[in-house]
């Protein structure tokens, strides 16, 4: 997807939301501010967010010196999603279609991210979520949520790449790994965190505390763009890539990197932002499971 | 009040959504905002929002040679709010305090720029506010809702200067200056709009359609600032300014650029915006009647 003209005021929120967080004071924030905007007529238009996004955080990056702004909000993110775990197997378990569920809730688990940024009450709305969400899903479209043809691509899958989006949230991927070794014992999942820290993306680190490690093996997309720009991305992950026979992409970054991809993917995520909505045509906060349309 | 960085990514949203209204192209709409983050590093913080919104929106007239292209939508407004004014004088008239429900309404009528902005249905959320703007009020602080301070300076004003604020609520103030009339038959009005296009603010034409010459002296501020900075007002302007015994401010924007003001100004708006409910200590959409606590 490329960068559209409503991305950049977001661009800036993005970078003042950073600077705070790494401790630039207002005269520093001012500068940073000052320095986007500078640099914004040399980023092309037809690169997609997350190319760009990362462009903009590597320029607060360099000027507060601080490596991983997001650092504390990470941490409160995985223990919020731990102590939701328990909660969760036990949906599952009660649940009529528990792989249904865990996707739902895989989905769902994207709020973390926006809960934990403003301030919302993360945990009832976690608790909304886990006891709506299927009603809420039962209203979006088919072609914004084909469950049946994400089984049917699981069913027959070998070589599973499960693309991670936030931290946090990689305790909800766990639980839709579990229930996805269930339902296809043989399919081997290889599961890609991003190399270095970029706003509040998982990384190895991340999934670890998960324990993503006892489902899947852990590699790095090779690269610290907030999505997976396949051009960023190392040899080793880009042939993970390219051998995988089902893609599961989680959270609008990545898609926002990968929707003109011809992989065999599934992109798995909540439409947080108008840009967003109004490309795919679905409300805000829509929960989607695409197939790729543009898959050869 | 001096401009917040939390404005700026707020001045690109502005600048593309005048460059979008001015009919101007996905290329040209990215040469105005390259341009507005070029300009942003020469604007000092310490100017009022409004003084920093001026430059954003030349910058965009100049590009695209519009000079009104807020034009159909202050039409718009308009129409929707005369309409609103026959049920706005049953409502009056059923009123135990005509006066105090015209100073809500007033306030209120500032959510047609809001919602003509964001395509809400205004009609129904004008209508949930005229049933329920009374309970809302209840629940704000006497700080920021000072009724009786209101009442008192009005008893007392002879010559009262009224700034406008938007096209559309231009109906609104009508119905609170006609209220004025009656709760104080000696006061003269004098009722300001802006001089040139900016934003949807009220111009005199706006306030001629809205029928304010029956019951106030309609004049101009003499500039062309979405607020009413006064270090760009003409000196006919600033002198009813400095004589004025009362002073009505409504809206945002004046009260961005009027905030630091000596004069005996009571500040009637809505807190639209994060950085003004953060300033204010409210709510957002609360409503405020605000005497000046800077009035010496």
């Amino acid at each position: 997807m490329k960068t559209y003209l409503d991305c950049i005021p977001c661009f800036f929120k993005q970078a003042l939301e950073a600077a705070v967080l790494s401790g630039a004071d207002n005269k520093r924030q001012k500068k940073i501010l000052d320095a986007v905007g500078m640099a914004m007529p040399e980023l092309p238009l037809s690169a997609s967010p997350p190319e760009v996004a990362r462009v903009i955080h590597s320029i607060v990056k360099k000027i507060t010196a601080q490596k991983d702004p997001y650092a504390k909000i990470k941490e409160k993110s995985n223990k919020l999603s731990l102590k939701f775990y328990p909660k969760m197997k036990k949906k599952i378990a009660r649940s009529q279609d528990s792989l249904l569920t865990a996707v739902e809730l895989a989905i769902a688990g994207n709020i973390i991210d926006y809960g934990v940024k403003n301030s919302i009450n993360v945990e009832r709305e976690l608790d909304r979520i886990m006891n709506e969400e299927r009603s809420a899903i039962k209203k979006e479209r088919k072609s914004i949520f084909n469950y049946p043809g994400f089984k049917v691509a699981l069913k027959k899958a070998k070589n599973i790449l499960y693309l991670a989006d936030n931290s946090g949230e990689v305790v909800f991927d766990r639980v839709l790994i579990e229930e996805i070794k269930k339902f296809n014992k043989n399919a081997g999942i290889v599961y890609a965190v991003k190399e270095k820290p970029i706003i509040n993306d998982a990384l190895l680190k991340d999934a670890l505390i998960a324990g993503i490690q006892k489902y899947a093996r852990i590699i790095s997309s090779g690269a610290d763009a907030p999505g997976t720009v396949l051009s960023l991305c190392s040899k080793y992950f880009l042939n993970k890539y390219r051998s995988a026979d089902m893609i599961i992409s989680k959270g609008q970054g990545n898609f926002e990197a990968l929707s003109d991809s011809r992989r065999p993917i599934f992109f798995l995520f909540m439409a947080k932002c108008p840009v967003v909505t109004r490309h795919m045509k679905c409300n805000l906060g829509a929960i989607i499971l695409l197939a790729n349309p543009k898959c050869a």
